[in-house]
């Protein structure tokens, strides 16, 4: 059946097209399913999009990406097939019956995620039965490869390549402070973040306040050469594009699988090179995993990492609180400044910075067992680390400053004489989210006051910025009714 | 924050918005999220699209449901927020652990389904939990009751409304000499049915051979005033929104956890009023079900609907090839008019379907016990059924006509004197699809022979029919590959 070409002006990132809504029905074609667009001996897998009175039944609209792929002139038809089920469908029905998977099977699913042949709700499919069945070292070994050698390599080629990663959830950029340290150290921290997924920032989300953090390939390895790191965003490079699709859909449920984790961290770390690899695995009833978990994951993360040559050391730390005052991208990379400067506050998220640079630094050999610490300390406090970060911001097209008061604020003040007797740090990252953050650089929270310290009655405890009236207003509400902080 | 709007003059069938690539990431908002857009006063949900370079960062393309939704006119703002997960996300997890849902549980995801709060793949992850967790017989009713409650009601208000299903997997279609027979009999059989999913044609594809099968419902009311029945589709017509967008989901994976079809089923039936229900549940090795299966399923079946008040009945039959001789739309309405023409072929068809008719009208007290099939057989013989069909058919719009060969065919002679020993149905079903089915109405395979039936070297085993040569040649090679028949 041919079908003529309305070209779209419209690039969706990803190749899309649109059918009559009475054709889709009777074709048996639905929105998102995917369908093979062929012309003049070219193929592409496209997705489904289904309209009513926008098409006609012989036409069909497609994206840019459709119209590039395919080289469409305008008025030039198609022919199309709709796609039996690719083989990933089988497997992953298998894997629901909690099969063991091999490599070859393992590769099909990830290599038809890349190319688009998979829909979200297929991808949604995956990661249930991973998540009910699980995975052997060896399933999660070859995830890990499948993953890595789908994505964009950095290829910087030097044995000194570390790394650094969080498994996240406790607020606090340790990253940017290590990163200045270690890179003055000598190592060579390629680092990219992701942005905020549950968190009301993302280390990327936070660099923004000072600088850009998305670069092409070429001019991100200029960044490196300059400053022998980077902070910048992992997004737009691709280093793992199977995984990037199954964390949106992942994060839909909050569904976290351990083998996808580690898998999805080590992939990334593959790609650019890393030959070290320090994780910072926070535990604890805020966190994402118990003293157990966080165990489990540890023991599989290094045997994993060997396989593939990474040496790993896994940091577990119990995480009650964020690690600074503020929660929300401009406040905490104002905490990161203060301890670059040596203002002294935030004692917190200083002593963990630390411990994080002093093991990575004993972890490659640019410390001596035992004195990693000493080490990272006296590059903290001589200024150099602070130097370090303002030429990364700089090469990164930006300048050093500090955090401005948006329009609304609101000072949430003591109710009596009290100790500050629990800070829950999802509700305090919920609480972020609704000012306004991540979007809204400088909307966020300001802790008066840490865990375990006393509060005066009248005395400020917590300030909620935000751009936004309503906005702070939602967020006033949000603290009133769910009460992040507890005082005793 | 505010948006500009630019109008699609656009349809998509469910509310869509396309933002900006670049504020979406920095935004955290992905292709197929939710947003709540508000205009005046009022909030509609609406799916995420994104485009790089046909919008800019200020502004919002919606579609024409967002659009009336909102009362938009060119040019007006649009403010936005991005909506806080459904309460659904959080049971769908606790699914996703086995929970047993309470009532209130289970209408919450099926209320989020219908007002397009959950994405496809958040209610593939309902799928698998329910796959996975199974459901006990007061979650499926519950379950039967959220569906029947949040879909359009057909309201015919007649005692003798009765209805047919098949569970499905075997070509055949006895469901209109059925309807034909019980119709003369004096039921309400107010018939819809769905288009083909993995087979070769639904009920609906192949009567739409013979005339249209899409109609209001006001039009369908008179269809089945003059009629006392009709053969439609009911995908237009509402009565199930829910499970329409879960069997969506359901069927990339072919899932079809029991529960779920317990509930589709029993919720439609509900849907256009019926007191009695006659399901046909084929069992065996090329059927959905074993037999085991199917007799679990059948008591689970009775027990639901006599919640609702359905007296049902099912019937269970070992089926291992396609009860007529045609796989595809027209072959297999072809089928049904020999046998309400009283041409002698298709004896398994007649057979099943007189089988069925009779059990029906049993089960109506139109039959006395044992006597259902006499009746049935005698309305049959009497031309009065096919009276009865032709009459349908001309309410729907058409008018009798017989199978006409498509353009090309490619006749299968047998290789050896030999017994048809397997006739894998799954197969038949496929080999029809590639041929072109159901799209292309002619397309399909005519099977010349039947199981254990003697065929001699050189005559003909099956014909392939296409609209198309390319397709007529897939169909071939997959007849040569797979091999749908086997020869003893």
């Amino acid at each position: 059946m041919k079908l003529k070409v309305k070209l779209l002006k419209f690039s969706a990132g990803r190749p899309v097209v649109i059918i009559n809504e009475k054709f889709a029905a009777e074709s048996s074609i639905h929105i998102d399913d995917r369908i093979l667009l062929k012309s003049d001996g070219k193929s592409l897998i496209t997705v489904v999009e289904v309209a009513k009175d926008f098409i006609s039944r012989k036409e069909i609209a497609v994206s840019t990406e459709v119209a590039e792929g395919l080289d469409l002139k305008k008025k030039s038809e198609v022919t199309f097939e709709i796609i039996p089920q690719p083989k990933s469908v089988q497997i992953i029905h298998d894997k629901l019956n909690c099969k063991i998977l091999s490599k070859k099977e393992i590769f099909t699913i990830i290599k038809d995620i890349v190319r688009n042949a998979l829909t979200e709700s297929e991808i949604a499919y995956f990661v249930s039965a991973v998540y009910k069945c699980g995975m052997n070292i060896e399933e999660v070994a070859n995830m890990t490869e499948a993953i890595y050698k789908t994505g964009f390599k950095l290829n910087l080629k030097n044995k000194l390549i570390a790394d650094k990663h969080s498994i996240g959830g406790i607020p606090g950029r340790t990253t940017p402070i290590l990163v200045s340290i270690c890179a003055v150290a000598g190592l060579i921290i390629p680092k990219t973040s992701s942005r905020a997924i549950t968190t009301a920032a993302g280390t990327a989300d936070a660099m923004e306040y000072l600088c850009g953090v998305d670069f092409d390939v070429d001019n991100l390895k200029k960044i490196i050469k300059h400053n022998n790191a980077c902070l910048a965003w992992g997004g737009s490079l691709g280093l793992a594009p199977a995984d990037d699709k199954i964390i949106q859909v992942e994060k839909l449920l909050n569904l976290d699988p351990k083998s996808q984790l580690i898998a999805s961290i080590l992939a990334k770390k593959l790609a650019v090179g890393a030959h070290y690899l320090l994780i910072d695995v926070p535990y604890g009833k805020n966190a994402k995993v118990t003293k157990k978990e966080a165990e489990g994951l540890a023991k599989e993360f290094v045997k994993i990492s060997k396989k593939f040559g990474i040496k790993t050391q896994c940091i577990l730390t119990k995480s009650e609180e964020p690690l600074g005052n503020g929660v929300g991208p401009a406040l905490e990379i104002d905490d990161v400044i203060k301890i670059l400067k040596g203002e002294s506050d935030c004692h917190l998220l200083k002593k963990k910075s630390i411990l994080l640079s002093g093991k990575l630094l004993e972890l490659t050999n640019k410390a001596k067992k035992g004195k990693g610490i000493d080490l990272a300390t006296k590059i903290l406090e001589s200024g150099k680390a602070f130097e370090k970060f303002k030429s990364i911001v700089k090469s990164q097209g930006g300048k050093i400053k500090r955090f401005q008061e948006p329009k609304y604020k609101k000072i949430i003040k003591a109710s009596k004489n009290a100790k500050i007797s629990e800070i829950n740090t999802k509700k305090m990252n919920m609480l972020a989210r609704i000012a306004g953050a991540p979007l809204d650089k400088l909307a966020g929270a300001y802790l008066h006051k840490h865990l375990n310290e006393k509060i005066k009655k009248g005395n400020p405890l917590l300030t909620i910025y935000s751009e936004s009236k309503s906005e702070l207003e939602h967020a006033v509400e949000y603290f009133k009714k769910e009460k992040p902080l507890k005082l005793k």
